[in-house]
């Protein structure tokens, strides 16, 4: 039998939690036996969703009474003292206990408390929020989705670092194509900070990703480049926008499709068709911003997605340990 | 009869020009005998597609060879001289001879040219690009969309007063309701200068609108606010990364209902609500970019547009007039 590898997990953050979390790691073991859960919360709660759960050899509960609510603002979060599910959860992989941390609860306070425990990778100065989001031929890491309002030059040239690297331990055969998020594809476009960036970028010999210029919101999808940077607040925006915008969308496709009878009779003929799109867009499938740039992994889960979603941000847990992405951002860091 | 109103028309910018400009205005005409045309552009190439035209009461041809295209710079496009169409155009209203001015063609040279050619509202710093938004209510105004990477408090509260001048002028029923895009809904979210234009914004006492503090990404469509204001940097790409996640949607959702014959037959049966789906979204009804903050309005249509986007446009330059929006922002700058 392979080394297992071990998840700490807060299991009290989020909507739904713990019952979510917990369904979440019985279906991600089903498939997936060579990872470890210590699973951090309040066991008397958590007792009450163990029956039928996963094979005992599988998991542990860390007991605490303690944890972060979403309501926290992130310091107050941290500062409900160290025995918070959360705290203990991204303490266990700073004293190499587990591998990764994964959590489904405020992400505020999870990012301050993280970066209290955890030591940044040398020639790194902010870590970044990352997220998948879809596009044409499968799937964009975007950084920075809101952890840094205000990022220099140095900021975004370590976060296309950063981002490649994540992106090359996720999908591992492809060579990551870096874009600067930017109002114009010309090189004259956006302030002096994204043109010195795009400067530099463009003088990095680095045979680990391929600077491909600037990218506009509208390309975003387009599935030309893998890895788009921006500072924390126009992509925090961006994604939002998006999100909203999508939202809107399939509100209205799903009024268009039921407010008549023949409506409802070719919906319904239609349906796998149907299914076929809401599946290839489920957010669930690109659950799980990563914290990049701290000497360990940190996953956050939305806290709003359901226990499938939990189950893919488990998946990216796993593919970010075999693909060594700690390592890979230390090669790429210069 | 009522007296007409006057649109100078840059008939030469844009894909598909100058057909798709006459086009546009024979369909406005239709309904609307209230406006007279003065139609800037090459004689020879104008006289070709005006067979079956309008009465000629209604427009007159002002006739220069010269012309600003796509990919001429911002300032190589002003620089072209002082009798291209859309100078000549712009210099209408500059003279009083037309109340508004039109143009399907290049963003940054009409933006210049306005600029050199009009004055400023007395006490407006900059001016914005507003642009029209589908919301689950109807329709919201977003600026700056563009026009200004950099952004002051100032500039954001001006964008906000002549924001909602712009709305109430559009729909004149309805008190604006302004909101401030930012990254969070709570009050210490953002940085300084958000959080000054904030408190800045409520403390106006103003009649002609309503502050409801920030907005996020992904409520921009939700239909609470109906004024949303920030820089162009991220309004440019707020407004792009909308536009580019709708249009991968509808591609995929395109894909899916024609991607076998059941798929076919019942895409085909439900065509008539697929169709009032497109049409409610449809981006033509969108079209019209708005340049405020200028003693005269100035009207970019989108370069891609056919002649219907493009009449839904001179239909925005009607509204605009007819609800006198300079003298609406005169009023709402103190």
């Amino acid at each position: 039998m392979t080394k297992k590898i071990t998840f700490a997990v807060d299991a009290m953050g989020g909507e739904g939690s713990p019952k979510k979390i917990l369904d979440g790691i019985k279906l991600f073991n089903k498939e997936n036996k060579d990872v470890y859960y210590k699973i951090f919360g309040n066991k008397n709660i958590l007792n009450n969703h163990l029956n039928n759960f996963i094979d005992k050899d599988f998991f542990e509960i860390i007991n605490t009474d303690n944890q972060v609510v979403d309501t926290d603002s992130a310091l107050g979060g941290a500062k409900k003292g160290k025995d918070t599910s959360m705290w203990l959860a991204i303490e266990s992989v700073k004293h190499k206990q587990s591998d990764i941390v994964i959590s489904a609860g405020n992400t505020g306070a999870l990012f301050v408390i993280s970066k209290l425990n955890l030591k940044m990778i040398e020639n790194i100065d902010k870590p970044a929020l990352s997220g998948l989001w879809p596009n044409k031929n499968g799937m964009n890491v975007v950084l920075d989705l809101g952890a840094n309002i205000d990022c220099s030059e140095k900021n975004l040239i370590d976060f296309a670092l950063m981002g490649s690297s994540l992106f090359k331990s996720l999908f591992v055969n492809e060579i990551p194509k870096v874009a600067l998020l930017n109002i114009g594809s010309e090189e004259i476009k956006g302030n002096d900070k994204i043109k010195n960036t795009y400067k530099k970028l463009s003088e990095i010999k680095n045979s680990n990703f391929e600077f491909k210029g600037y990218i506009e919101g509208n390309k975003i999808m387009d599935g030309d480049v893998n890895v788009i940077v921006t500072d924390g607040f126009t992509g925090n925006i961006a994604l939002k926008t998006a999100e909203g915008t999508a939202n809107f969308l399939i509100k209205e496709l799903k009024n268009t499709l039921s407010n008549n009878l023949i409506a409802k009779i070719t919906s319904t003929l239609n349906f796998v068709n149907l299914r076929k799109f809401k599946n290839k867009l489920d957010p669930r499938l690109y659950n799980g911003a990563i914290f990049i740039g701290l000497d360990s992994p940190v996953v956050k889960s939305h806290g709003s997605t359901d226990h499938i979603g939990f189950s893919h941000s488990l998946n990216v847990c796993k593919k970010i340990i075999k693909g060594d992405l700690i390592n890979k951002i230390k090669e790429n860091i210069i």
